[in-house]
């Protein structure tokens, strides 16, 4: 699950001197919300859809609407892309470009591999993640458990779950010495594999059928 | 896990003949990216900055920038809002809802409680969780693994990894029989787990050591 | 030639606080270039089409595209208004309306009866009135000539010009004792005019057959 | 009273592939109206503000405000102007460029001069004129006479003028055989110039005293 399995590769890219007006065209012809600054193929900036938008073209005290109209114009990426640029490297885990995401409060970041651009990775793709690793693809039972925070938890957990299949185990938070963990289970014997977690000691929170679900 | 835990509650909402330039005013003053459209205490359409800011007010076949301006300072809310809306139930699970935002392409979803509005869920909510069930609040070691896609292979990582302590399961994939595996592991004798998962039998792919972080 | 005769009566209004991009459409619906504002029936101020587009909506130091709509939105004719405004009186001479639009460089007039807004009058009228007074409708000759300015050279070029009929005499400038007169001359003998001023020692400096023109 | 004594000479000019906004930003900065369009040094249109403003940049059946702003962003000059253009050469009288605005409803018009541009003629050239021609800077009495529409008739009324000096004679309209003619009177005898008109058999319709001004 690493940065180059979920990004885009070759991702469109503008110039510094390219027009505001002409990069927010390039943006909705492709359906895109950003688009990497390159000056030769040096990265130097990123702007969103909405960095383009929000532009504000002047330190004027006022302005008619062909006095902005005019400045729009003549505005260039450069003036209004974000940089330093917030970058991954293209064989990071794609958790670590997700945290990148939530510090930096930004939507995307451009992906380097040897120091060149490679590609994009956006909250999109973390979405994308999101779902695959909670195992929705295959359905199944979803069971919310507290488990005590020790060693040897998962193999007990395991243990009591057989001869059903554990697809994913997400850590949903935690309290006072145990975890709450959200199992995914799939397999044989599903009707009762809650039974056999109480019986085997484990404090069931929610458990709910879920469907197996195209992606 | 569930979507209240996680949403944002009592969001702003509009009225639907708000004009389009109000709620772009509303959106960057409090500095949010999409608006619940409320007629009374019914939901009727959510509008995100983005469909404000593209907003076509005319069918005319020619516009001056005059004839556009004035169209759009008499443009309402309701003209512009996606309906009918997509919606999630608070106590749906939090993958629920980022389910339906990659089956819709859209970044928010209001969220009802007994058919009212109580929050809002977007993109940003499912990343913060992401961050979350991937562990990475914890550090310790990050190890990809190709696992047997059978009953009981859970138990065996967890006896395998014991005395350290599993803190997340991610499945990252499937292939002929295996599952790709990412696991994070905290705890005691994390020098030698890598050697006592490969003693087990287990074909580990990739390990990084990860340090904890702040959220 | 008075104010009265060449104004338009009875020109639409608009209230103080009517939207700018409102008061935009009516004149562009209307095909006018000003209107006149009315608090009640007490005339205070006066927009132009002009004045209008070129609104400045705002002191803050930048702007986006967005802000600036926004306020053009809530932007009042009572803020663009020129104030106080310059008016003239129906009973006055069309000439003073004109040496008013001049002096204040202005392309029209609010004008007034017994203080009540009672028409508009503009630069256009006057180019009408101009076109009147040179006696463009009736053709004939156009004669320019050096004329002594002492009293009785008028008395003196009627008496040449006869039998033929003067239409209108204007004075084109001044030099070192002599006008410069432009006489429009019809009817009888005009192919002997000219030899009949000459005869009488007038200076003829220039002369032009021109025809009756519809207006 | 010719064209070129009145025209602004060495008018600015754009190219045809200026682009609209930056025509907008040069009458604004100049504090022109109207730019004439030469390709190399041929005419081949005209500009004002006014068409400037209201350009309507696409057939597009809708158009949001950034497409709009795009598209005006690409506008060429030659796509706005008006053409073929109207043009009075410079040798005319200043009335026949003020015959041709008002024919062509427009207020400016590029001057000619052996097919080259020399010049720019406008309505306010033409205020100015009628100012001049109504004789204003000079003040005296102005009177508003019926006069007999008949040959002779301006030779009667100068030597009933006489000793005072007519500064210019205009004919304000025409009814059943008389015009009404407007006289601007200045010199000695000013007090009882109107009684000898009366003597003289005139119909005299009004009367006023008037400044000189400056201009």
């Amino acid at each position: 699950m690493l940065v180059r399995d979920w990004m885009t590769p070759n991702p469109r890219t503008v110039a510094p001197d390219t027009p505001v007006l002409d990069a927010i065209k390039m943006l909705k012809d492709q359906g895109y919300r950003r688009l990497p600054v390159l000056e030769g193929d040096r990265l130097v900036g990123i702007v969103t859809d909405k960095d383009l938008k929000d532009a504000m073209p002047s330190k004027a005290t006022t302005l008619s609407v062909w006095e902005l109209n005019y400045l729009l114009s003549k505005l260039a990426v450069s003036e209004v892309m974000a940089k330093p640029v917030i970058t991954v490297d293209a064989d990071e885990p794609l958790e670590e470009a997700a945290l990148l995401m939530e510090e930096y409060k930004v939507g995307g970041l451009p992906v380097l591999s040897k120091g060149k651009l490679v590609g994009i990775i956006t909250i999109t793709d973390v979405l994308k993640a999101f779902i695959e690793v909670m195992g929705m693809r295959e359905g199944g039972l979803r069971i919310t458990l507290d488990v005590e925070d020790k060693p040897g938890a998962l193999e007990r957990l395991g243990a009591a779950v057989k001869p059903s299949n554990i697809v994913s185990v997400a850590t949903a938070g935690r309290h006072d010495g145990y975890r709450i963990v959200v199992l995914r289970v799939i397999g044989e014997a599903l009707d009762t594999v809650v039974d056999r977690l109480k019986n085997a000691g484990e404090k069931v929170l929610d458990v709910r059928e879920t469907k197996p679900r195209k992606l």
